[in-house]
């Protein structure tokens, strides 16, 4: 057998190892490239909060606002982490919302963040943004700069914690996977800053980091990176299942 | 103490029970009102199809007509179980989709069968179809009976195993959840007729049955029925969680 054939075998089989044990590698790549704080606690009555852009949106429908309700929480990740969490805590009288919306930066976060965030007073509170702070300055015309996404994420989590002293903050890791349709390498290593920003701001504020990055990194060695997102950006069902599994991981029940 | 206070601690301690045991009392439930076929085996490059009405629609985007769309499967019980599924299975080139559409009854099923089941040639066919032939009777105008809904249903059946000889079936027994706005006691016992021909369907063709009825009276036990679905046909997020259980549970990996 070649040197070259057994090589083959070699990663073949790692792959096909890694494939059986996806929930321990979001679970190891939390360890690795997570934060200092690694949990969440669960608690009765809970009020859980997902925010972000159009990958927590994901066509959810905007009409229906009440909690839990599955047309409201979309086909997205937290529609999944929101059913694992209801089906396994029936006793806990949790109440889930979605409030991600599509193409957002961090000032529309801002813009509507009192009615969409401070007024439905969430124990636990998610945050991914940041994607669209840099890929709207590509052609979208927007006018944000690395600079302007920490300051004005900064004042968010400022104004945040000064509202709800108590809310305890889950912060994703703006994720992009070049060589899908969106993204190209030319991407980093500018997009590393957006990264580096939400990882400080979650340390800052004692947050719980996702490395959503690290996660879909990792995953892609099982199955093409087209198999989680078509676009780069976009997680399509395996996707959300996986950062569905990296938020659940966070929360200690 | 009392009795009554023995009981009600006894019965609360028993529902705590419960509510941390719900992925084991789905198993249970299957196992003690399933049928014969307790499993269909999952394979490489399996094509799944959820077939039915609202309960499985549920909002999908039915312009997203490939496999594995997080928009075109919908925040809905196939969803959670493709996710799942797709998570756990990255080397196994699943393609999965959900074609069920709200307010079908078996008819219209039938009508859109070649295009919307034998077309896309699935090695798992889920199917859950019922409530409509039982509710639409009522004041829906529908002129369906349920001796209509065993001919047209075993037709239906007979048809697809001729197009597709090796098709694993798995059907779902049709539920109704009293107490909650849309079902009433006078449903019963007369809708038990039609869950009664989905089982006897399900052994005439070696389906694996999900006895849905059981499942959510089971889960009735851990917190109120408007917590699994907010009018006794129609599963909230807790309920689809449920449900993608039953169907997760059912299929061997």
């Amino acid at each position: 057998m070649s040197q070259d054939r057994r090589k083959f075998i070699k990663t073949a089989a790692a792959g096909g190892a890694l494939a059986a044990l996806l929930p321990q590698l979001v679970s190891a790549s939390i360890i690795e490239k997570g934060s200092k704080s690694k949990k969440v606690k669960l608690s009765k009555d809970d009020v859980i909060l997902f925010q972000g852009d159009s990958i927590t949106d994901m066509g959810r429908n905007r009409s229906a606002k009440g909690p839990n309700d599955n047309s409201g929480l979309g086909a997205s990740y937290p529609f999944i982490a929101a059913a694992e969490l209801l089906l396994h805590h029936p006793d806990k009288n949790l109440q889930i919302y979605n409030r991600g919306i599509s193409g957002n930066v961090v000032p529309q976060l801002a813009a509507r963040w009192d009615e969409d965030c401070i007024a439905l007073k969430p124990n636990i509170l998610s945050i991914l943004i940041g994607v669209n702070d840099y890929w709207h300055t590509l052609g979208g015309g927007y006018k944000g700069t690395l600079e302007s996404y920490h300051k004005d994420y900064d004042a968010l989590l400022a104004r945040t914690m000064k509202a709800l002293p108590e809310v305890k903050l889950i912060i994703g890791e703006p994720y992009a996977i070049t060589g899908v349709k969106a993204v190209s390498d030319s991407w980093f290593p500018t997009f590393n800053g957006y990264q580096k920003v939400a990882r400080d701001l979650a340390e800052k504020y004692h947050a719980v980091f996702i490395p959503y990055q690290h996660i879909y990194e990792q995953a892609i060695k099982s199955a093409p990176a087209s198999y989680w997102t078509h676009d780069g950006v976009h997680p399509d069902t395996a996707g959300d299942a996986l950062m569905a599994r990296a938020v659940l991981e966070v929360i200690e029940k």
